[in-house]
């Protein structure tokens, strides 16, 4: 893990889920716009369909072959090219970008065609700017198919899909339109993260009315990194349900590595582009400027960088706020900021030149994550004084970011203990008129190095059932050290798992069809269709194979938990039979009940 | 695991866990009561006393020695033997109790001394019936002491340990009497599971007001095991933090390893006696009977187990309720009892027995887990009308076993998604007079076998904010096999994080101590007490080491995400520093927010 390959990525884990197979379908009338989901074929016995689901996995998980070099297809291409923007000459990448590095340890760039565009003013570039003139965009019509799963009205719904749920003030449609998709992202409720300079990008969703999505870090640092390890990374968090990336590299050869990962991603990628722009000051943040930092936004947007963490919340004024903390300020682009503002005595240059970064984002369709620079590092600074302040900010700059043509979405902690998330998510939305909301977590305790990715899950599934849009992963090396591609793995599904959960509470009407999926396979004994029916099929079968290995178990009518003779599941299904034999039941039960089933009876009383 | 093990257990994991050691301490004026912790000391740089945990692990991390064949220390004998109970002759064991085991296939007994008590009627014998009569028993005492981390007094109490939280009507006392024991245990509201049998038990209390509890299972199975293995498991599981274990073997040799367990866990056992019922008469609920179950319970009761799950609440009326149902029937000793029903089509015999089952169970005060026997196995059947009836059902029975002067705890689900968790909880508090909950999970989605740890982790946090008192745990293998040793130890941490999660959250004046604690550590660099304080410090520390191995690496400044110059905590220490020095800070701030903070000020104007 220290040595630092210096190799471009050769290959990466391709080949379709175990027991699913990729499918495209495309919405009425726009076969050109074609939307990917996994189909999971069941059993006969099921007599069901294959189950479809989300897929967030790319053309890694299809059966073209992948050439890393020429990047994915740009499907976006013509959809952008029909929108007139002015082609640029591409900035000219400088030494600094990849960290001076040079002859053997500089990685090459990826090769793969890029025609860089730019938005004129005047011109509609950002979804947002579409969203606000009445235009639905592909990408729209593409969010709109793929939350519905393909499905092409909402007649086709079964019954089944109408869930109960408590939405605390979302309003999930039955049907997702593209007019609905297009009205939320007008109301600045939901984003695309959608740079015009990613053409290869499948376009998703992150809005409160939409399925709850998740995000994987990646990213090479100062201790340790490699560039074929980074775009695996990748590859390997969007096999597993990864919604959108960040690249958080703050090594070496950032730019080239950048360079590889975006053009073989399908899914958005974020950045914090402080973390660059240190570099290029030889990690001084006494030495950043308003001029390295704007250089380092176009650098990334024109690489098609799809959205930006901003940390223009940490205003001077509030960092004496965070000094009596436990642990002071914990995110990185936060401690960054806080200390040019000490140390200068000055206010933020990213608050002052607000209006410019927008300008830029704009420019390019680059989306604002709007950093919570300020969030707390422990239970004990949850819900201070400086957090809540900087969400004020945040909320105000949000605004600003609206006027200016551009999409927004909103950080949040970190660190909360469970009776104090809902506040954050209710002063969320109201301070920033309902951008949606992207979490990190919460961790609901401090106490288990180790296992963040589950004390995290927890509030991540609480905070995505009250209104966040999208849960930023924690992985269980959070806290300790970087994870490897077990632990990108056992992050990426935890909140898969939690997003879900998520979306189960607040009703989300396609959410319970894969849970009673499951279920019937597992009353029915059909493991096979149970472990494809889950998150992590090949974890699910490695499990069962450890207490029964052959396959004669994969059909057995029984578990290792209670074996042959016990099991319930068993029973019940004897049950079930002999009670529509006896038809006469039901009628005995409510006898039953008419008699008072409530009062405890003496034995002698109830004997039939 | 296919090969069953015929040997006795010959040793166990012992030694203190990692940065910690054993320390016992008494309450004021009871030196016979020596009540044990394990107590972590930090480094001197930290400036702080040694960190003081509470601790289930019994004498196996201590320092004497342990004689398995002996069984542990009877620290209870005295205390029992004061209050006049009968000694009697036990029952005779008869072929059947071992699944008619013999030869090499019989696993000996364990040889270790035991004086059988019963209490007669009139005398006082249950922890319920001392409360009742106003009588503070010595397990009162203990569990006071053990509940406020041996400090002697309210005043004792740091000022931060005066916690906000939202309790939902739970009442946490500042300070934990043992009067104020006594009362909720009069009241019902609280248990402490202890046999008169069991004299080894380190007494520890159950209720919404105290600390909440987790629970292990163990035990052997038809498929697969072993005797040495499930006291090892047992062993295993009170090491991480299980504060009771439930052996629910199901196998042969059943009451000799049932005597290993017993006569060496200092926790709580608890059993299904129905499982062992059933194996006696070969397999079949069919040919269940009340005579058998009967001779099971006594059988058991002298042992000494703790407590019993009786499924009395499944009653002949409410079977057709589940036969429409997606998963019918997930509990083993519901579908038994339900098949049992409809094959003589005669109202449960638990039911009609209760009477009697109480008269046992009070004899020798083993506590009552009234078992869920209709708890949903999926989201698709949570909270229906089966589930619910039984519940009613249970509520009648818990006033019975009061009157018969039982204690009595209720099992949850289960299954239930997220919104419908809480609709369980007041239903429970309010059925069953405020009764002891104890839940099983609840997972909170279907979808992620191999992770249900993790899928229901999240429901048992929230379940146990709302006012559950212990949490059953679920380990990966859930749905898919039977729980190694590695699965034990992250179900019992995974448990254990969420019960501190939920005492967190309700505001008990003692969990938030640990979390400020490991939060001082994280933000000084005291890797080594950051791994100690945690959980499970054995992975902390391995985690740490993957990425920063050296010695030099566990006091460094920094740690593998940022590296040394991207620190963003060594950047909020040097705030500090800074922001203390420059005592003017806070006060600009506060002219800053005077000015209207709030609102977005166009660059130049903020300029200082």
């Amino acid at each position: 893990m220290n040595e630092i390959s210096k190799t471009a990525p050769a290959s990466v884990t391709t080949g379709p889920i175990v027991g699913s197979h990729k499918i495209y379908t495309s919405p009425e009338g726009r076969p050109d716009i074609r939307v990917p989901f996994r189909e999971i074929p069941l059993d006969p016995s099921a007599n069901e369909p294959p189950f479809r689901v989300y897929d967030t996995s790319g053309p890694y998980t299809d059966t073209a072959p992948i050439d890393l070099e020429a990047g994915l297809p740009k499907i976006r291409a013509p959809w952008i090219a029909a929108r007139g923007f002015a082609t640029v000459a591409p900035r000219e990448v400088k030494p600094e970008d990849n960290g001076f590095a040079t002859g053997a340890a500089l990685v090459a760039a990826c090769p793969a065609e890029q025609t860089i565009y730019a938005g004129n003013p005047g011109q509609l570039v950002t979804q947002y700017e579409f969203a606000r003139a009445g235009i639905i965009t592909e990408e729209m019509i593409y969010v709109a198919h793929r939350e519905n799963l393909g499905r092409a009205a909402a007649h086709d719904m079964a019954a089944e899909r109408i869930a109960d749920g408590e939405s605390f003030g979302a309003e999930l449609p039955e049907f997702v339109t593209p007019e609905f998709v297009r009205s939320e992202i007008a109301r600045g409720r939901a984003i695309i993260p959608a740079n015009i300079n990613h053409p290869e990008l499948e376009p998703t969703i992150i809005g409160r009315n939409f399925l709850v999505k998740i995000n994987a870090n990646i990213g090479n640092s100062a201790v340790t990194s490699s560039a074929a390890e980074e775009v695996e990374k990748l590859v390997w968090a969007i096999r597993w349900g990864g919604d959108t990336v960040m690249d958080l590299s703050t090594g070496r050869n950032i730019h080239n590595i950048r360079s590889w990962i975006i053009r073989n991603s399908p899914v958005p990628i974020g950045t914090v582009p402080i973390y660059q722009a240190l570099e290029k000051v030889g990690g001084n943040p006494d030495k950043l400027d308003w001029a390295v930092f704007k250089d380092t936004l176009i650098e990334q947007a024109e690489q098609g960088v799809d959205y930006f963490t901003i940390h223009a919340g940490v205003r001077l004024a509030y960092v004496p706020l965070t000094a009596r903390r436990t642990t002071g300020i914990v995110s990185r682009g936060g401690s960054i900021m806080a200390r040019w503002c000490l140390a200068h005595h000055k206010e933020s240059f990213l608050y002052e030149h607000f209006d410019e970064i927008c300008d830029i984002m704009r420019k390019h369709d680059v989306s604002f994550s709007l950093g919570d620079g300020l969030r707390p590092g422990s239970n004990a600074d949850a819900n201070d004084a400086a957090q809540f302040a900087e969400l004020e900010t945040l909320g105000e700059l949000t605004k600003v970011a609206w006027n200016k043509g551009c999409q927004v979405m909103i950080e949040g902690p970190g660190h909360v203990p469970m009776h104090k998330i809902k506040i954050n998510m209710d002063k969320q939305l109201r301070e920033c008129g309902e951008a949606p909301f992207y979490t990190l977590g919460p961790l609901t305790t401090d106490i288990a190095p180790g296992y963040d990715h589950i004390t995290s899950a927890i509030g991540a599934a609480m905070i995505g059932w009250f209104g966040t849009a999208m849960l930023c992963y924690v992985t269980p090396k959070e806290h300790l050290g970087l994870p490897n591609r077990d632990d990108v793995k056992t992050g990426v599904i935890t909140y898969k798992l939690a997003a879900h959960a998520a979306d189960l509470a607040k009703g989300h009407p396609n959410a319970k069809l894969r849970d009673d999926a499951i279920s019937r396979a597992r009353f029915e004994f059909r493991w096979i269709d149970q472990f494809n029916l889950g998150l992590d099929p090949d974890t699910a079968r490695q499990f069962h194979d450890e207490t029964m290995p052959k396959d004669a178990h994969k059909v057995a009518h029984f578990c290792s938990m209670c074996g042959p003779k016990f099991c319930s599941m068993k029973i019940s299904q004897d049950i079930r039979e002999d009670s529509l034999r006896q038809n006469g039941m039901v009628e005995m039960s409510e006898t039953f009940k008419a008699k008072g089933s409530a009062l405890y009876l003496k034995a002698e009383d109830t004997t039939p």
